[in-house]
């Protein structure tokens, strides 16, 4: 026959945390700090199959565990020296479901359970608290009437509302014993009209009840949406814990609080916590007492105190880790009600880990398991003192971390003349584009009422590790009027605010900031990291000032360097809108002929910044038309330069117009369409390769076509690049290495990598475009659905932020698999924003990448994060 | 050792038709037709074996060739009675490369090598032709000098530009010979300079040299590219054909033709064709005289009429097809120069294969593959009378095929007007949108300046079976101003143009139209069709009118019925915009009511139209704004019905405008923003199945979520038809089956087909929108690089018209496996614009789909692709 029931207490428990699939999470907790000596209330476990059997067979309960039961609440009373309805001495218990994957919201928890008119007496004489014993009952017979018997918890709602009416009370805690005994009369009242029957006054009724709404909750419909959204099986079931309750408030031997092994805000090693006597533990949390120092509990009891300590050490050296205890003291007698490894801030995640290793008490690759990577975003940018009071008027998309405080200005322009003067700005648009770069250089923050996390003020800001919330719909801007809106409030140029980019939110004035410290352990766990990590790690930078941060923060080369915004320079964008709008071949290339002398030297500067790492360049990528003048007066400076009328100038720009510009005119289809183009930026780069290689410099440009979608393309480009170098390695009579690669971010390339990695001599995964294609989702026009989608469990996150491995990573799967099997020695990264986010880049090293590619800020990220994937090998 | 060399001639070939792979494609047809006994003039071939080792062998050729072709040679000579270079009469012979695969363009042939300074005497006195004889001189050394010495064949023709012009000569015709004689004077010195040596006087030295040059063509760049544009393996190699040379023009014992053994026009079967006493072959193409039919060739010749009537039936009884023969009479002797299958229009192509059918020359199968599916096009709409002259001003796309001739309008409302006033229409438009369904819908043909084949123009037209030239941007269209300008020329409203949709021509002024009319041929045709496929054919059809016209083409029901042109009605589009609009729930779900009837009764007429055949609604599928008034007067209509300023609107408007619409907010992330559009289409489309089904309709519609990318939109949108189909058969008291499936049309979808199958039960591929994704390509702006794309050799063609079996076939095949995986019993089909095109219906049959469903024009064709897809198997 089966074993149905798991018991733990008394120093020992049936189950062990490796039996979660019986137990279920909490049961299998439970049973481990048992066993661990650890005094934590008694109770038992009612396996997961039961809730099978029993909704296989319609709400019967299987042979035996009936019996199972008794014996094991028999041995519970025994050990709490209690019993259930008891008048003198009343034994409480809780009922708490618990699958082996949690389910968070599932089902209710019932306390309390046990309580009934006598044992109310019980409780009375035992806590010698009148007022708590019938609070107690009232909460009972609420929380079993919405959670087992399922009837208007609303109705119950109303009734506390007429008596607090009636006695004139503001609070819950303004009704004394006499009102709530009178509150628990009026509950059975209603609990009779609602149900039909009278509230169960027997403990055992109570319980069986109990027990039977949690394996029911199993089969409601927000557990099964739940569960098919989150792909949980459906017969795995939960298990049902039974656990004796124990009161910290039984007077003055009582008591409550909470502690961490070590402090969790800075990682010291200290006993850290707080407490309060004959209290409860929601007293602690709801603030109406000020808890006391855990050290002072060694004052008021020191046998308790000297137990907790010992405790503490245990729990440490059992789970090498910091741990959050919450505990309670019963009558002197202490108990442990949960331990759990304890949440901590990035900078205690790493001293901990870094001084466990020092303790002997992990070794280094545990110790790099233990600092989330996303956390150390943290450590890298200044944030808002968590103690400063802040007014949030608008939340929008976490885009770019860290915190600024500025004055708002609504131009690039103004950005520039404002920072020049020394203020510090922060820079309001509806959206940004390439133009807008030199504002954006000099903000401290940027906001932004459209776009989402991939927009284009979003991935710059990032790059440029600038603080920015994107997308943010609520503020209304008028850029000409130099204002924006939001709730009806109006801020002007000049108005200060604060930017948290790493929650979003838009703050009224001005809040104080923390700057950021890099501290020793820091870079010993980076150490470590590289030590371990089988990934490469490189950065997508567009300028020589890029590449000297991201060097600092250990990049190793350069994965993606963006040519377009080289194109917006105040000498240069005359003479890319002149090429653009060329009418034929010989202006067109005259006007490459200017950019090309600018070209080498954005080239030059780069290579010289990363001496000697390797440096991937992509060639001009985005469609055209962003390159346009906009207003008319730039149109007129444009026109006279080429020498043609505005008005012929405005038709040209308008022609190149696109109803879906990101599926357009764009990438190597330019290439195709004005090879002239690709031939001059070729020609830059070699020639600043050969020139370097002549002063000594070991440099092996990598040169990549973008949006590759057929091999052809790739053929037909690389063959102008190839072209292109061996002409300029003549004249020059410079030997050069270089390779020719592509994007993959169109997915026909992910399909047809086999027959492009004959050709490709490296693969650099666009996912930013990967995403949007294969997905079918505009990053520019995701807000308007994709929150709705998270809100409604469609999507958890953000395939923009985090790669969607599911859809798109079976492309990248497939690419990297079909690319190798043609080329084996393919080189392949990636270069979308995910290479920076660490589940992302733990995927990319277990698809066998080379590296990934990010911006300069989050280098230390995907290191770590490339160290935790090789470590989960 | 190897065989290195073929004979044909003398009724007798050492090669096969088989054996192409040795012999290339027109040795072993040369090598088939000499079998068969047909009069062939005699030769060799050198097998592409050789070809591969002459250019491993840097050039030298295999022991042992040499003198395998100086037998061959001298077999030859022996066989035609003369001798390469004999003074007297000599033997001369063409130079002809040939791979197994077709290479067009890959190297040029060399006529009437063996003509030197002696030879052409001896020509003199054959022929007795002195013009003719210094003409094949000149014309020889020309040739050999470009394709076998590579001088600059500019030279040459300047030569002849310059005797020309001395002589007075305006056509080379009017040269005479001792021009000629001269002009070969010059050439040789001109060939001396050039090269370095004298023009080779010895013929084996000519034969030498010639097979060399087409074995260095083999690795030519211009061939590489091709072939790795292609996939052709560089290792094929090409064969050569040396075959001996014979002239029509050897006096009036001679002569040449061209024939067909069944009238290529309209399929009679009657020996067809014509012919030129004392004439060469290109003097029958070139038009100078006029040749005689082939029936005076009897009285002529009676001998060699007789022969050739014997050869003809001969020849279609050994290829069981219509051959297209040319030949040759030199001095009373027949030779056959060439057969091959005849082109001929679509009514012969049909009448043809099923009169052989009746003679019992072929069985319904091979009648069936006799057709090419796209021809039937012809058949099924007006066309332009071959024999008009017309006067292109334009050329845009071929977006819907057929002819249209009609007066220009410039706007929907016009052409409603003008078409009631009993005028034949032509819409031109920049682009046009939904709301333009009316005008569309009366015009005989559309011409718009934008969008591709799948633009919203040429979508819409294909579905009405209307002419339509898309993407002209020839032409510059001026709406407002009620004109459109090309070259220079401006059409007001009013002007008469023709429109040819099958070639994408625009034509000046009115031109006479042949009527489409379908023969008893054509049915048969199709019956045989619908014997042997599998792949049932359905239609895209969303009126009840354009559901009739499909059911007469053979539709065996309808796979997408899009509402959203529903919505554009006068009578509703104000009730979408409230809906659209509103800015609250209720307010929307009030404009969703007005709307419920309306849809409701579009359901119940489409429904009475395909009675019991099977329904697949989409339900709303494009972004929101599509719908949004776009005028203000229409902002105003809006405005006052909601209650609201027209400010407020265009406000709201201007919101709802994105920057990917393509990739936006649509397909089901409306249902899941918007959960009650779809609430009400289920609902309407259930309430009137219901109202059927108690009339004794058994139809069971099925419901098609558009767009979706994740199992879990899937869910919830199903759930939703669920929720209102189950509500509405309470209230109408009836039981209902009903299916509610997907496009799969995100590429994600295709990833994860497995997942959305175990809740959907069919699939129908959106290879549009799959297309645009997988591709990232935007068919609105496609126009701008992909015949750039096309010219090039990067794609062979337009994937928005022929599938892209490479990339976006490798998701639809894994979408169908994995599909089928999950869920044995799924229905799966095409609703893309691909269900009927040729090559891509043969797909869907390939991969095991159960049907596809296209424009009801369009049906024919797919009956008869699918057919010969089954027949391929």
């Amino acid at each position: 026959m089966s074993k149905y029931v798991y018991s733990f207490g008394g120093g020992k428990a049936e189950g062990t945390k490796e039996m979660k699939n019986i137990l279920g999470g909490k049961g299998a907790n439970l049973a481990e700090m048992t066993n661990v000596g650890i005094p934590v209330p008694p109770g038992f476990t009612i396996s997961a199959e039961v809730c099978n059997l029993y909704n296989s067979e319609s709400g019967a309960w299987p042979p035996g565990l009936a019996e199972e039961i008794s014996e094991n609440l028999r041995n519970l009373e025994k050990e709490m020296g209690k019993r259930l309805g008891d008048p003198s001495d009343p034994l409480l218990v809780s009922i708490r479901s618990g699958a082996a994957i949690s389910m968070p919201g599932m089902m209710d928890t019932v306390l309390n359970l046990g309580i009934n008119d006598e044992a109310v007496s019980g409780l009375v004489a035992k806590s010698g608290n009148e007022r708590f014993a019938w609070d107690a009952y009232r909460r009972f017979i609420q929380m079993f009437s919405d959670v087992v018997a399922g009837l208007d918890s609303k109705k119950f709602e109303k009734q506390l509302e007429r008596i607090k009416k009636e006695k004139g009370a503001a609070l819950d805690t303004d009704l004394d014993s006499a009102d709530l005994k009178e509150l628990v009369a009026r509950y059975k009242t209603l609990y009779k009209e609602e149900s039909g029957h009278d509230f169960p006054q027997d403990p055992q009724v109570q319980l069986k009840l109990a027990i039977n709404a949690v394996f029911d909750s199993w089969g409601n419909e927000r557990a099964i949406v739940y569960r098919n959204i989150n792909r949980i099986p459906h017969d795995l079931g939960t298990a049902v814990n039974v656990q004796a309750m124990v009161f910290g408030n039984m007077g003055d031997t009582s008591g409550t609080g909470v502690a961490f092994t070590r402090n969790p805000t800075n990682g010291e090693k200290k006993f850290f916590g707080e407490y309060l006597l004959n209290a409860q533990g929601e007293d602690v949390v709801a603030g109406i007492r000020t808890p006391r120092p855990i050290s002072d509990l060694e004052n008021t009891m020191p046998e308790v105190y000297k137990q907790l300590v010992e405790i503490y050490q245990r729990l440490e050296s059992h789970y090498k880790d910091m741990q959050d205890l919450e505990f309670t003291v019963q009558e002197g007698k202490l108990y442990l009600l949960q331990t759990r490894n304890g949440k901590r801030t990035a900078a205690a995640a790493i001293k901990v880990a870094v001084d466990m290793v020092g303790e002997g008490l992990i070794d280094k690759r545990t110790a790099l398991m233990r600092v989330e990577p996303q956390q150390l975003d943290q450590l890298l940018h200044p944030r808002i003192d968590p103690s400063a009071a802040v007014e949030v008027i608008a939340r929008g998309l976490p885009a770019s971390p860290g915190a600024a405080v500025g004055q708002v200005v609504f131009t690039a322009e103004t950005a520039v003349e404002w920072a020049a003067a020394g203020k510090t700005v922060i820079l309001v648009r509806s959206e940004t584009s390439p133009e807008d770069i030199a504002g954006m250089n000099v903000a401290k923050g940027i906001l932004t009422s459209r776009g989402g996390m991939t927009s284009h003020a979003a991935v710059v800001a990032r790059g440029m590790g600038t603080c920015c919330v994107a997308g943010c719909g609520e503020i209304s801007v008028d850029e000409a009027g130099g204002s924006f809106t939001v709730d009806g409030a109006v801020y002007k140029q000049g108005d200060t605010i604060t930017l948290n980019g790493t929650t979003g939110e838009v703050i009224k004035g001005s809040v104080p900031l923390i700057e950021p410290q890099l501290s020793d352990d820091f870079a010993t766990l980076m150490s470590w990291a590289d030590e371990v990590r089988h990934l490469r790690v490189r950065t997508n930078a567009d300028t020589p000032h890029d590449a000297e941060i991201a060097r600092k923060f250990g990049a190793e080369g350069i994965g993606l360097c963006r040519t377009e915004h080289m194109f917006f320079g105040e000498d240069r964008i005359t003479s890319v809108r002149e090429m653009i709008l060329a009418s034929d071949i010989d202006s067109r290339k005259a006007a490459l002929a200017k950019l090309l002398p600018m070209q080498r030297s954005d080239f030059l500067g780069i290579f010289k910044a990363m001496k000697d790492l390797p440096v991937t360049i992509r060639l001009l990528d985005p469609p055209l038309h962003e390159f346009l003048p906009h207003t008319e007066k730039e149109a007129e400076a444009t026109a006279a330069v080429m020498g043609v009328s505005p008005q012929e100038l405005l038709e040209k720009a308008e022609n190149l117009k696109e109803l879906n510009p990101m599926l357009g005119h764009r990438g190597c289809r330019l290439g195709v369409t004005y090879p002239e183009i690709y031939e001059m930026q070729s020609r830059a780069i070699i020639e600043a390769a050969c020139e370097l290689k002549r002063e000594g410099y070991s440099l092996i440009p990598e040169i990549m076509i973008p949006l590759v979608g057929f091999v052809n393309e790739f053929r037909v480009m690389a063959e102008i690049v190839h072209k292109t170098a061996k002409q300029v390695m003549q004249e020059q009579g410079v030997e050069l290495e270089y390779l020719v690669g592509t994007m993959i971010e169109v997915p026909r390339a992910a399909l047809t990598a086999d027959l492009i990695a004959e050709e490709a001599m490296f693969f650099s995964f666009g996912t930013n475009d990967l995403t949007q294609m294969t997905l079918g989702f505009s990053r520019d026009d995701v807000a308007k659905f994709v929150p709705e989608y998270i809100r409604q469990g469609i999507i958890k996150e953000d395939p923009f932020q985090v790669l969607d491995q599911e859809g798109v990573g079976q492309l990248v799967k497939m690419s990297v698999e079909k690319g190798r099997q043609t080329n084996p020695k393919l080189k392949i990264g990636i270069c979308g924003e995910h290479g920076g986010e660490p589940s992302s880049v733990m995927f990319c090293h277990s698809v066998g990448m080379d590296y990934v590619s990010c911006s300069p800020f989050r280098i230390p990220i995907a290191r770590l994060a490339a160290a935790q994937g090789k470590l989960k090998d």
